[in-house]
């Protein structure tokens, strides 16, 4: 590896950290004024947790009671994602008679009666399979519009600050112990309010995002047979890719020493900020921040949670971009160029610079 | 040249106005509320041009008349800056026996009695330089306090979106046709008030960096004698350098094609950002934007503002430094890595970076 190219990351890493970010997510004891929200955390990208800001959410209350949710939502028809380990939208090997090949895996999804999608996620042992409600695609507002009333269409201080216009989606999580969600970004400025349990999720800003080994891999499915209750995962067809983030930051004991060497910028690099969120307190996620979520479950068994989101583009998004551009490739990432997340004319190949810089002798 | 660096960073060039700055600056009618001036401008770094939100000040109809400034100012001792052409901190051809080399030129400074100095910026002529009243060290309320009441300490809205706390710096420029400030960068937020006459500014965002070819002049300091009415340019003992925007926008007619030869990411790339601010509006100037400014007199012979700096840091000045730090030397900015802007510990340069590679290939 290119000894330069990786001190100037790290200077990056440091500098945000120094300038903007220091060494732990900032809390708020209530919520910001519009002003102070957009000044203090948006403008910059920090994250922050904000408690006491939802308490008048009749959700609070209500939710954690399961009967009021079966009752409420009897006749809704609820996505629901099921794997047969919680990790959906997660890298994991393929088996393949000819050699074993990592793949972007995404859940079986299924449209049931809510009540019966409930009692899978809560009993994950009964069909030895592990059930999340979840639909990242506004399925808040459009499969659970028989709770609207129990919480705020949108985070008033925070629309205020971002624009003035409703959340461009909204969207509900209800999950079990198992359900862990992998390291990976969006591009949306994000709202994460729990209800009910706790999530603990793992960031790390976008300055960072070399320490992710973003690499393409092949995308593929689970499908899920109620009649045998197994698993299939294939890969999809055509063959698609997606950029997805390499690193599992818990290793088991057996591979953690693989996973250091694999990933050194990961395991050697500032320690990821880390914060527990929990019932009745709301993370802001910046866009562009890698995440990677874990979640406890309350007294009945699980974890539930809203999230709004709203897009944001501006210079910092282009910062990203560029910065997503460059120092990939062979030359100064150690990474397989042949498996560049980036697209042919971005990525700088060991191999086309040397050819350039012949040109320039040249010339 | 290497086309793929400078192909990346024409991206970053386009996307950054595609994503949020569009093709000219915004004017606003009348003074944004402090959300919406954080929220559209300061947060995504992108400058704007505002009227009607000092038209309260008595400093618009008391500074034009120059015998009310010459009498309130009757016994302030103010800095005036000397020149032999209007040329400033700028780039400037030193003539030394050995060879040709051009130095980065501060101006003669001198503290004199106000009347004294603004009779030098409006008479040129008379001793054959270039006098402009200006220090850029907060000099509005160190030398011209005798006007505080004319305008306000700050810009309320702006204040109140960048913290809450004044302006680390106030500064008063009172010059006539012939001043001219080369491009160049300054790390605060700064809004900028034509009181009387006009400014013409050029502007370059801060992804545009590469196009203004930074490098290291050595620093050189005018000294005026009164007695023979001579400049005399010499460099500073012991050296030091500056870096600075290699770039002059408007080449003489006989220069222009060596100029566009020399500095094509300038001359070829996305044209300037140009706008004309008048007295009584204000430019947001945003924190690592590049400007060049020139001046249009009032029917006084001077044009008058005054500016305000607020230091900003945060996630895009880590970016701002990294993307500096980065492209540069001969590789892919084609710039003589030997006159680097950066320490050498940032400039990647191309022998250290195919010794590098040859690690990588043993290692």
């Amino acid at each position: 590896m290119l000894k330069e190219g990786e001190r100037l990351l790290e200077g990056l890493w440091g500098e945000v950290r120094e300038l903007s970010l220091g060494n732990r997510i900032q809390r708020l004891d209530s919520a910001p004024t519009p002003l102070q929200f957009l000044r203090d955390f948006v403008s910059p990208n920090k994250p922050c947790i904000i408690s006491n800001a939802i308490s008048h959410w009749p959700a609070l209350t209500r939710w954690p009671s399961l009967s009021y949710l079966s009752s409420t939502l009897s006749n809704s028809i609820v996505s629901l994602h099921l794997t047969p380990d919680g990790r959906a939208d997660s890298l994991v090997p393929l088996e393949n008679p000819k050699k074993e090949e990592i793949c972007f895996a995404s859940a079986h999804v299924e449209r049931v009666p809510f009540p019966f999608a409930l009692d899978l996620v809560l009993n994950p042992e009964r069909k030895n399979l592990v059930a999340y409600l979840q639909q990242q695609n506004d399925c808040f507002r459009e499969e659970y519009s028989a709770l609207a009333s129990d919480c705020d269409a949108h985070i008033p201080w925070a629309t205020e600050a971002l624009g003035g216009y409703l959340p461009e989606a909204v969207n509900l999580w209800i999950g079990n112990h198992l359900s862990e969600t992998s390291f990976h970004k969006d591009h949306y400025e994000n709202l994460y309010a729990v209800v009910s349990g706790e999530k603990q999720f793992l960031l790390l800003p976008p300055t960072d995002m070399h320490r992710m080994y973003i690499q393409d891999f092949p995308a593929a499915q689970y499908s899920y047979s109620s009649d045998s209750g197994e698993f299939r995962l294939e890969l999809e067809k055509p063959l698609r890719y997606v950029p997805w983030c390499s690193v599992n930051p818990y290793p088991s004991p057996e591979t953690k020493e693989i996973e250091m060497s694999k990933f050194p910028l990961y395991f050697n690099g500032p320690t990821p900020f880390h914060c527990t969120v929990k019932a009745g307190e709301i993370l802001y996620l910046p866009s562009m921040w890698f995440h990677h979520v874990r979640q406890s479950p309350d007294d009945n068994g699980c974890t539930i949670a809203i999230n709004y989101c709203k897009n944001q583009f501006d210079i910092k998004y282009a910062y990203f971009n560029f910065l997503q551009s460059i120092h990939h490739g062979s030359r100064l990432m150690n990474c397989d160029a042949s498996k560049c997340t980036l697209s042919d004319e971005l990525c700088i190949d060991a191999s086309e610079l040397e050819a350039n810089q012949e040109d320039t002798k040249d010339g």
